[in-house]
């Protein structure tokens, strides 16, 4: 199962694409790639929504994932950047479904809880579990990128245990 | 002028279309079409999102509009809500850019104004009033009709303000 996760900002837009071999005897969570979508300011927000969409669809086209896996979105924020948030996850969702691809949401608490062990967990021990996790050699190269593996992983993770159950396939 | 008005709804997103001709003696405006996008409740977020820019994206080629006009957002609303709508908008707003169109945007009391003459306005009074603008027969097919073709009017009026005080060619 190969797993695209997304970690949507009106700034910043992190992907990162986690593969986990079923199959194998021991499977093991594999880096396929991650990245930081970076919005330019100047644009207006059509453009920038554009190049989201651009960049994302490309990415999902190239590494041809399974599922796609976003972060729910809790409202302790306002309403006005809930809305700029929203477009922005509007149209990352709407890359996945131009491809075709399901898509998985999971909480933060839950993203967290599933990569470091606890839901309160700050973003440098996320970037450091998901650095461990995948045996890389660095932290992935922005926060951003790594809080979208680790929706990947969350995904992966929680797959396991429903399969574990017999709840899948 | 041609603009392609939409209003942005997390159920119902109209659509509407309205021509001017600058060079006629008298310009009056000329109603091309209108309509309303009812999204499927059984569909997931992200197919629901892939209709709204499937319908827009097919209403934007048919009636090549040279700009497209949407309401601003205030925030009375909740952040829930604020976030649900925000999906559909960059939706729309990416349609919009995906066929290279700019998207001008309008506050709804500013759209009220323009098009009842006064912002406070009811629903029924913009219906009302976009009929008789319009020299429709009957109401618009829907209120998120009438007021895609609202903020449509109101964008050619304020054109026409800039006109006439040489701020446009």
């Amino acid at each position: 199962m190969r797993v695209f996760g997304i970690d949507c900002g009106t700034e910043f837009t992190g992907y990162g694409v986690v593969e986990v071999d079923y199959e194998a005897r021991m499977p093991r969570l594999q880096h396929v790639a991650a990245g930081t979508i970076r919005l330019n300011k100047k644009e207006k927000t059509p453009q920038r929504l554009a190049q989201v969409y651009a960049e994302l669809t490309a990415g999902m086209a190239l590494h041809e994932p399974d599922v796609v896996a976003i972060e729910e979105v809790f409202f302790s924020a306002n309403a006005k950047s809930a809305l700029k948030l929203g477009q922005v996850r509007g149209v990352a969702m709407l890359a996945a479904a131009s491809l075709g691809l399901e898509v998985v949401e999971y909480a933060p608490l839950k993203i967290k809880s599933s990569v470091v062990g606890y839901g309160l967990a700050a973003k440098e021990q996320v970037q450091f579990m998901v650095t461990r996790l995948l045996e890389l050699d660095e932290a992935p190269e922005s926060a951003d990128a790594a809080d979208a593996l680790a929706i990947a992983i969350c995904h992966i993770h929680t797959s396991q245990t429903l399969l574990a159950q017999g709840a899948l396939r």
